[in-house]
């Protein structure tokens, strides 16, 4: 154990065990580092660690105070423990057959991966579309071949020059969405039967595209609220031949963790010590709570090893079909990867998006959608708290739209899955987002939708099935002395 | 060599040594049946084939009659002979270089592989999408996932079965353009290391897929104007572990050939026997001059193992990503794949080209489109027969906008492809086609843009490149009597 984490690990088992008080003022970091003969930066990563995890809040101009939050989360969902082999996932027709089976329009969509579309500008969008159609320069359709459209992609860099990332458009390649980015991240930075490093739980499209494309994942063990462990991360590397990552540092999928700023850059420099290129999935990346993005893994890497994805579906326009790879070293191999399996993302959506970019209000858009889905979070886990039976544990994510509730013993996701459909109501159950169909106990549930009379009853029948199922069933005996004869003796 | 095919043999002999003279008027199928001993199907075949190669041409109520329409192309350009061994294809690089150095738009397009953007109706096309995305019903993001927009599944089916087809909506596959769809069809029928065969020269599109998915290519021969020897497949599937064909059976690119229908229904039947899936690629197939649309592979297809594979960015919507596949038993394979790789197809643009099939006039569109091809066509070969050396060849498609021209001896189509850039006109060079990077005598022409004044001085010039560049260059000396002394004497 490397010195920040004892000292965290300490002052974590001291707050936990009563010495330091709620409210307690800590130790200045100065304090600190004298007392324990550590620098400064050593304390100052445990307290950023701390506060991540809910121990410890800053004041402004007073130093941090001993807090409690992390009882809400910390404390009730653990560490997901995945075996330490590399599998080739074998998950693909369970999710086609859960995902299928949501595919119903009068279904209440707390299985869905989309937000409400109320979110989103589409009337503003139609307008841009049409402009952009019906003034295409036909020498567009080559132009806006692979890495695309011109326009789209500079304003795609600016926004990653304006966080701190040091790019060019010529680093930006266009796809069909993300998921088509990730999938060509996965193919230019790894070869068949190669070990991927992946999240515990994962996005499902993640364990789809290992499987499809015959790579092998080993899973890492994920906190339902700071996403990845990175010290197991080194652990792994040094035990396996990894030669990628694919994680979801910011409102990871399904769990809605998101990474401490510093756990980020620390693993964005343990790769690049071992020259392993990280595929981020970035999708949710624009829809956080708090003041301010986290600081996206690509902000910390100089070594073009980051690939960055990005999609303007769960953001602005869905359907569309419009994402991006900031692509770093691979950028070239990514447009060439692209041009030959799909040719070109479409160029009126292209034209479009750089069009509705370039007028400006994007901004005042996500601050629209952001403050949304905040509110509807609470309206949801409101509804939760008062229909769901007491023992259930989630998470409450710091952005996003997805969170991960932990079922009563004997809830089989898989069941209630069948369950809830039967009434009406879609969920997303554990097993789809494991390698292993693992995490039966487990459903991602979407608060993305406006909350309305029909969402609170949906939960509260939700709460009922879920009640039903944890109760006792009446059929199994309760274990008693053995008897002789199984056969019941007539009364 | 089977009957028919010795048959065939034969006749052309006699027209070829002048025993058969032009306007001759040919046995009746009948008579030859009787003469022969062959069955009167047999002499059909025999009679489709030779008509099919310009040595017999049918009046109305009159029977054959000896043509020397064979002439023209048939006894100029020869069918290619390539290697009877697989090859992992090596072309992807020069394809890059090649394209990429065309992506400039002053250039004369003669190298490029998209027609003159003048021939689709932009206009109402963006209006149709300008309707389709405000119109846009939200559940859509979820409904037209794959395998697409019922919609314009539907009115794709109704087009098969105007056509002869027995096929669903279900059967289709909406895919982001053709390529994508090509490149499906290809991962769900073979795995690594499989051997596909292919035509010879290829579409260099096919190459890459071959290429990146890990396949290997065996090239069968291909002749100019009547496309694959399917003499020739047989042997090949007889010595070959051969698991998928990727052809385009009309208007191949880039020479242009079409396959005769019996030839087409020949080679799926033979395929059939062995449950070898048939990859088409289709995209020109509406861009024909004759009276009527050749009949797809599909049409034969009683056993679902013709994956034929279409498109609306050659005959409609340039640049709009729309195409798909008729994926017959592999179509639910194909939509999962398609899940997996890029989620779905541009949902506004799929709901656009279903309104626009819907409302009618993509007939009398593409009647418009195919009259305006073959008025190309025949202005350009016009010019190229003004401007271009007497010794050179070419082929004249009936369909599609594309042609194969050998180059005079001494002229190499990478450097003839250097110089015509140089002085602003792109060719497709030969070995672009090529699993080997051969074909360095041929170039493909684009002759799908408006013949204009412009046009015909790049061909002028174009042909003076390749004039000097046959010449006997200044510096190569005259063999002449050896002379000792190698190093030339003072005059």
């Amino acid at each position: 154990m490397r010195r920040y984490q004892a000292l965290t690990a300490q002052l974590e088992s001291l707050v936990r065990d009563g010495t330091l008080r709620v409210g307690d003022r800590a130790p200045s970091v100065r304090q600190m580092s004298r007392e324990h003969g550590a620098s400064p930066g050593t304390v100052a990563h445990a307290y950023e660690l701390l506060q991540a995890r809910g121990y410890l809040q800053p004041r402004a101009r007073s130093g941090f105070f001993v807090s409690d939050a992390w009882r809400a989360t910390d404390d009730e969902q653990r560490t997901s423990r995945p075996p330490r082999r590399a599998t080739q996932p074998d998950v693909s027709q369970l999710v086609f057959q859960v995902l299928s089976a949501m595919r119903r329009r009068e279904l209440v969509p707390f299985g869905s991966a989309f937000p409400g579309s109320d979110l989103f500008p589409l009337r503003q969008l139609a307008r841009d579309l049409a402009f952009a159609a019906s003034h295409l320069d036909p020498w567009s359709t080559v132009e806006d071949l692979p890495p695309g459209n011109l326009e789209l992609r500079r304003q795609i860099a600016r926004r990653y020059r304006l966080a701190g990332a040091q790019l060019t458009p010529e680093e930006i390649v266009i796809t069909s969405g993300a998921l088509e980015g990730l999938n060509l991240a996965l193919q230019v930075t790894t070869r068949p039967n190669d070990i991927v490093l992946i999240e515990s739980p994962a996005f499902y499209g993640c364990l789809q595209a290992i499987e499809s494309q015959g790579r092998r994942a080993l899973e890492v063990p994920t906190h339902p609220r700071l996403g990845i462990d990175v010290g197991e991360v080194a652990r792994l590397l040094e035990q396996h031949d990894v030669r990628a990552c694919w994680f979801m540092t910011s409102f990871q999928n399904p769990l809605g963790a998101t990474m401490p700023d510093c756990e980020r850059e620390r693993l964005v420099r343990l790769l690049a010590a071992r020259r392993i290129p990280l595929i981020e999935d970035n999708v949710y990346a624009e829809l956080y709570f708090g003041r301010q993005r986290s600081r996206s893994a690509k902000l910390h890497d100089r070594e073009g090893l980051v690939l960055d994805c990005g999609s303007f579906s769960k953001t602005l326009a869905p359907g569309y079909r419009v994402g991006w790879v900031a692509g770093g070293r691979f950028a070239t191999e990514l447009w060439q990867r692209k041009t030959m399996s799909s040719l070109a993302t479409t160029i009126p959506a292209q034209a479009a998006l750089a069009r509705y970019l370039a007028r400006g209000g994007y901004d005042r858009h996500l601050r629209g959608v952001r403050a949304q889905l905040c509110r509807r979070q609470r309206a949801f886990e409101a509804a939760m708290r008062r229909h769901f039976p007491p023992q259930m544990k989630w998470t409450r994510p710091e952005g996003g739209y997805l969170l991960w509730a932990e079922l009563p013993p004997r809830v089989d996701a898989i069941e209630l899955h069948r369950r809830a459909l039967a009434q009406g109501i879609s969920i997303a159950p554990g097993p789809i987002f494991s390698a292993r169909q693992d995490f039966r106990h487990a459903i991602r549930l979407n608060y993305g939708h406006a909350f309305t009379a029909q969402s609170a009853a949906a939960l509260s029948r939700l709460g009922a099935i879920i009640a039903a199922m944890s109760a006792r069933p009446a059929w199994i005996p309760r274990p008693g002395p053995a008897r002789e004869d199984p056969i019941p003796r007539r009364l």
